[in-house]
């Protein structure tokens, strides 16, 4: 069949982070985002998890261009990586996105690496190969997010990106429906929609919700106000800087990133904060608590972050004291639960009081909900829907979704990663799959954390370990010098126990070598099984026992 | 002051679990619970979470009893342990919580190490030292939970245990609100009151609510019905086991501590299950999918568990399909959240039906909220108020309340873990801190994981271990031998980097020996310093470096 166009996800379906899909059609590919994933409890040491890029290497010459929906890490954070390994000729992205990837494309030395090509939701159609492409502007949680709309010669595709129904945006940029209910008259053949809050009933609550939230909180607050969120929620921020000018407060920014994307969406003309009210930190001593509005990260309690470190007064122009206001403005990303309360906690502790979002209406999410999802499929009457962003038990409450509003069983995809999925006139298919998985970022390297050093990590870290030197001598096979043991992350480094080991060291040695078992390999071997019996007997740990035997 | 009595909380204060107070007066001591912690992320390979009990082990002779609010393990935990470590002469619970208890130290060979005494809300007071001690009936996620009163020569006091002020409890046993209010009318003069859910406005809901979500769930379903939940919430099994009864399923409980306690629990007449009802999981292979019922552990998605298992198709009776509907009765205890999305995509996968408290009235907590503490606040009318069981940002909150309900500032004590509060006629004030702190238990050991092997661990998951293995020459000091580099949870333990570390490590030998060093202990922190850098210049990380010189 030569009307076909195939889509493959390379990441983003099973999990929430590192989305990107491959459109392949007449030998053209066009990549839609390029994010990354924060990694796991299970990743040991891992810095950030990235999309398998092994797909788009073997076919590099097709591909035509990397078009982004929006700025969020998990859409746009992989993009260096992958141009650092793979020729991309075009990015496409609206005006805000392309600031902010301009300035990790700066960081990463790659600015020339790619034509640059800024677009609009009001821009005709481009062609890209045997693509034609346009934009609907969307309202998520960062400004300037869009839908793509693929043309193919197999059908029109629909890939909303993240998105929510904000009837009520700050910006004023609402979801445009009249389009998508333009392109649903068309004839829309495939939807992929962000599954992320398919399960969650109802209707997601506007940003506006939040602004008003903090206008009433603002004014009955004497002391220092804080207000922590996502470095790239420019409305989020837009909203607390606009109650605080009303009050006179000053607006100080405190975070590398924070500072960087305010700074982007300033110059852009996504964000307005007047002349005059913006300070630095250090110049928040002059200032009363009751004049400052604090915006800053740390949100999600990450270690080295300016919230985090306010928290346990270790920042060096910031403390909170009773009577300031501290808002958590954001929801804990499933793994950071923890992290989140110590950090509230530990604001308790000084006599703040701490707002967020399990208790105060300070956080709404960016993700549409069940109803939004319904009328979002009334509105596209999709012939065929393949969901994606979002785990498993999303994509399948997705799918039950596109089902109720009519959308045949057979014409819903519930893809993973990988699955090659065929649009032709026949509709939708699943022909086949191909190799995905993750690369580790881990200091420096990319891909250097091999699936082996991740177990040894955790093996490591949950038993320690032994290593016993011996030495044997070369010519006779007698032992010779003692042995000596040195245990990490098991017991106390010392006690009966080591002393016992290195008894036991010896005697498994001398009787080794009684039986004339000389090599090195064999002594090593029966040094680890023999002592690794002894130490699990008398502890019920299993550390990982590392034999060095030197012939001198 | 002679008519005094100190509160020492040795765990319970600014973290959830490991519960236990010691209540001391007139140089008698009342332990009130004994609970333990599961561990956090940084606990590597630490299995409990224990309180340190030297405190207890000081004043061992003033021990009079250890009394038990209730049998959750973050109450009743860690009894064993500190049975093993102290003597003590008493321990008095209600009849369920004995059950449990019994069956724990029966396990630890300690049933009779301490005199058992069986206590019920309707006893009238008895004398302990100093101490008289009554009992008032609370509703709790588990049966047979009660508050404790103390009347101690310097007032009364009122210790709630966990409770919520569920009206309509599955067993009819309700707070008995009207003891409360009785108590109230006598005079409290301190209250101390769980606060775990002091931040959450209103109400929490009655745990018949659960039940009318199963009455609902059930009839409408075809395939097998799983439920999940706490292995110890006797009413929400019994609730589905009734609901199942009525519908003609028969019921099958999976995972050794649910049936456990499901057998201590019929034992004593907590729970009925009618005759022929149960099965065992050989026996489900002769019935039909729409005949079972099967609850099981697993809520937490523990890894072991009988619903993890299912979930990964690993159970040798139990499997799931499409048309099955797995309940998850409970709600991920904070750390748990990823653990048990992972149990949630995997079981989704399986085509089964996934309901748990996100999306559905599958779940109710345990522990009273704001309105209930008001509540409870008016009716014992406290003098003073010493909030317990909570994080710090919940025991303030639960501080904030009294406040409101006209406790003066003064009389409210938010104290630490070791904090020694005294009350005495002149009311409550903090007169000093003793030492507390954790033990961990780690395989068959308690209190034998050191900080130091705790950093270890971090530090050697994080990035690995480099062991350098070197041999120089006794008497001359010339370098002898090549030197040997193991890698584990670093790089993939081979490649260029290791040879570049191996010929660093020669170069540095070399150098030392050149400038006659020859110090083993000087030879090993070079090489420690050096290679140290050259990794963190070539990787930015930083494994764990265990120089080893063998002088041979």
């Amino acid at each position: 069949m030569s009307d076909t166009c195939r889509i493959i996800a390379l990441g983003g379906l099973g999990e929430v982070g590192k989305n990107m899909t491959a459109y392949e059609c007449e030998g053209s590919i066009v990549v839609v985002d390029a994010g990354l994933a924060f990694p796991r409890d299970e990743h040991l040491g891992v810095d950030l998890v990235l999309p398998d890029f092994g797909y788009l290497r073997d076919r590099a010459d097709s591909i035509q261009a990397v078009v982004l929906t929006h700025g969020h890490e998990d859409h746009v954070g992989s993009l260096p990586y992958l141009m650092r390994d793979v020729p991309i000729p075009e990015v496409w992205a609206t005006r805000l996105t392309l600031g902010l990837i301009k300035s990790k494309l700066d960081e990463h030395g790659l600015l020339r690496a790619a034509e640059l090509r800024e677009i609009h939701p009001d821009d005709p159609p481009r062609e890209l190969g045997p693509f034609r492409i346009s934009f609907v502007r969307m309202a998520h949680s960062i400004p300037d997010a869009v839908a793509i709309v693929l043309e193919t010669p197999a059908g029109r595709i629909v890939h909303t990106g993240d998105y929510k129904l904000d009837h009520t945006p700050v910006d004023g940029l609402k979801t445009d429906v009249g389009r998508l209910a333009e392109l649903g008259n068309l004839g829309v053949d495939l939807l992929l929609g962000d599954s992320t809050n398919a399960e969650r009933p109802g209707f997601t609550q506007s940003e506006r919700i939040v602004g008003e939230a903090f206008r009433q909180i603002f004014p009955l607050r004497q002391g220092r106000i804080l207000v922590s969120s996502f470095a790239s929620n420019v409305h989020r921020m837009q909203q607390a800087v606009d109650v605080a000018v009303e009050l006179g407060r000053k607006v100080c920014i405190v975070g590398r990133s924070m500072r960087k994307n305010a700074n982007i969406a300033r110059n852009l003309g996504y964000m307005e904060i007047p002349e005059g009210v913006l300070v630095r930190p250090p110049e928040l001593d002059e200032l009363d608590p009751s004049e400052q509005l604090i915006l800053c990260t740390g949100s999600q309690g990450e270690p080295l972050s300016a919230l985090t470190r306010i928290a346990y007064n270790d920042h060096p122009a910031i403390h909170v004291e009773r009577g300031d206001t501290v808002i958590i403005s954001a929801k804990p990303v499933p793994g950071n639960e923890l992290r989140v309360h110590d950090t509230i906690n530990q604001l308790a502790k000084t006599g703040a009081e701490v707002l967020h979002q399990e208790i105060a209406p300070v956080h709404v999410s960016g993700h549409a909900c069940a109803e939004e999802l319904r009328t979002l499929l009334s509105l596209l009457r999709p012939r065929a829907v393949m969901p994606v962003h979002g785990e498993f038990r999303m994509l399948a409450a997705h799918a039950q979704l596109a089902r109720e509003a009519g959308v045949p069983a057979g014409a819903i995809v519930l893809a993973e990663n990988g699955t090659v999925v065929e649009l032709s006139a026949d509709g939708v298919r699943v022909v086949g799959e191909v190799e995905t998985g993750m690369a580790f970022v881990d200091g420096l390297g990319v891909g250097d954390v091999h699936d082996v050093a991740l177990r040894d990590r955790r093996r490591l870290s949950e038993d320690g370990v032994l290593i016993v030197v011996a030495t044997v001598a070369g010519s006779n096979g007698g032992s010779a010098g003692p042995t000596e043991l040195i245990a990490r992350g098991f017991g106390d480094g010392s006690g009966p126990l080591l002393e016992e080991l290195r008894d036991e060291a010896n005697r498994v040695l001398e009787g080794c070598l009684r039986e004339d078992i000389t090599e090195i390999k064999l002594l090593q071997e029966h040094l680890h099984d023999e002592l690794g019996q002894l130490v699990y007997d008398r502890t019920h740990r299993r550390p990982m026992i590392l034999p060095v035997v030197v012939e001198v």
